[in-house]
């Protein structure tokens, strides 16, 4: 089977962003009464999905995507723990009502109530919650909460080390993902998301975090930033530092997603990057819609790059299923459990 | 012949750091004179370069560096303006005595004296005396100088726009280029650089800059951060965003440097960027030192990279000559003149 690792509900109804602008405009002026989740119709959410990522997911042949809210919208720089629960919870409890409808074709991914300097305690909550009770498979972990200025330590850090020992408890990967950039340097889709794939392999590169937790395990999405191309810089910088190879050190716990939106792209990582860790994903229907004049496909239709990197079957089988499987051992467990 | 269009002064003599610590502390404590620049002797400047960037170049086969002040020491996050030109002055100055001990291997590239926020009279002043006076070619624009923190507004904001009409006015191009980083989010060499020309690549696909400034030109180094890599993510953001295909927009502005330290980067970088937009570099004796235990050979060679990409002779002579004397027309003429 095919699975792609990292979808967004971008697609989520119109009532649940109103409900998010209402949060915010009540956060300004909070005089009357804080606003309440909207009912939102199963009828409705099954169109979003429908016409919407499985539509996709049919046209080129994937089976289940891991889905978590839309990323740019987490907007953890908003600094009230209130309103981050209470928006995180929206978010997940509608991605549980997505897998609810679909089981067959997603999993769930959670959003975290983080803040920036914010306490990590509704964070690990709001991860039991959705893993125990709603059956997620992993979370997103934004390494930059204050949204293009980043204040918070890195991920290195003890300050993150609660999370760790609940994911790791869990058996849950974290999927490295900032939400949208508060800094006009920092493009969101072109400069942010990128830029925090590259820092955080750095990160790793600098320390020995996984000695501590040597179950927990990162994805980093978008192909691994600037890491792949780069490849010999990050092996070189390591010896220079007195660290050991990352391409012997880290692979164990730090997977790449496969969002890299052209072949010669796509043919680098497969080529630099060791199967075992490259995980299938497209971000559908994410950053970048539409299609290549040049070749007439979806730009982000990375299953057909990878089909025509003509990898061996058993490599194959790894990036579309089996690293996924390994990675997400809960997502293992049910489909296992489904007879799949 | 083969220039090197991205070198730095990283062996620069130990007297010159010294001014630099003295500098600092007098910053902090300024009730005694102000340090003055040391004497350093021709001999001092002549065995740190014979034994440092010449004998590599001698190794590897190149004939001229394009040489700027240590990037990592520029330090623009110090905001004293006053000693932020004394720096860059001093630093300069050392550049120039280089390529006159050495002209027929070294050509200057400047660093300006930014501070975060700062007005550019002193930024455009020092770019005016380094070309004008000392003959340099070109300068290293720092994007962000508050070193990680990226308090500047983008390179297309007006802000810049003096140094943009003293650039186009002296037809010198900018290596868009950070200096160290003091958040520890950011690895100066494993994250910042690669960062900031991935960011700045994307401010350039945000905006119009070059209608305003047709004949401005940056030099984005690392290979481009993450842009070649993501080449597609790029094309595909563009035309989401309403905005020209970067492939056609950009390609009389912006150039890649060609430091990337491994074969197969090399070879995406050559494989999607038009061979008229990259320019042959190092970074040498720079961010990555030692060799690769594969193949024996230093990271930082990118020579060899080149070479075995097996290019036609007219892409090879793009690369590693004719791209930079369009790029640095100031060293055109200079070489011309020297029958070259």
């Amino acid at each position: 089977m095919i699975i792609d690792c990292h979808g967004h509900y971008t697609t989520s109804p119109p009532q649940h962003r109103e409900f998010r602008e209402a949060q915010l405009a009540w956060l300004d002026d909070p005089s009357g009464p804080a606003p309440e989740r909207p009912d939102i119709g199963d009828d409705v959410i099954r169109a979003t999905i429908e016409n919407g990522q499985l539509k996709v997911m049919r046209e080129r042949g994937g089976d289940l995507t891991v889905i978590s809210p839309q990323a740019s919208a987490m907007a953890h720089h908003v600094p009230d723990p209130g309103v981050a629960r209470e928006w995180a919870q929206a978010c997940n409890d509608l991605i549980h009502r997505v897998t609810g409808l679909f089981p067959e074709h997603f999993a769930g991914v959670c959003q975290l109530p983080q803040t920036p300097g914010g306490g990590l305690d509704d964070v690990t909550a709001e991860l039991r919650r959705c893993v125990e009770e709603l059956g997620f498979v992993g979370c997103n972990l934004n390494p930059d909460p204050s949204g293009g200025h980043w204040t918070s330590p890195p991920l290195t850090d003890p300050y993150w080390y609660p999370l760790y020992e609940t994911m790791t408890e869990l058996d849950v990967p974290a999927m490295v993902h900032v939400s949208q950039s508060c800094n006009p340097a920092f493009h969101t889709l072109g400069a942010h998301y990128l830029n925090a794939d590259t820092s955080v392999f750095m990160q790793l590169v600098e320390t020995d975090l996984f000695d501590r937790f040597p179950t927990l395990r990162f994805v980093i999405p978008h192909g691994g930033g600037a890491v792949p191309y780069h490849w010999g810089r990050y092996r070189g910088l390591a010896v220079r530092m007195g660290r050991p190879d990352p391409t012997e050190r880290l692979l164990d716990n730090v997977f790449f997603d496969s969002c890299v939106y052209h072949q010669p792209g796509m043919n680098l990582l497969l080529d630099v990057v060791p199967r075992d860790n490259v995980l299938f994903a497209s971000e559908m229907l994410g950053a970048v819609r539409g299609d290549n004049p040049d070749t007439g496909a979806s730009w982000d239709d990375t299953k057909r790059y990878i089909d025509r990197a003509d990898l061996p079957g058993a490599d194959r089988d790894k990036i579309f299923e089996t690293n996924a499987r390994r990675v997400y051992p809960r997502l293992d467990a049910r489909l296992k459990a489904e007879g799949r």
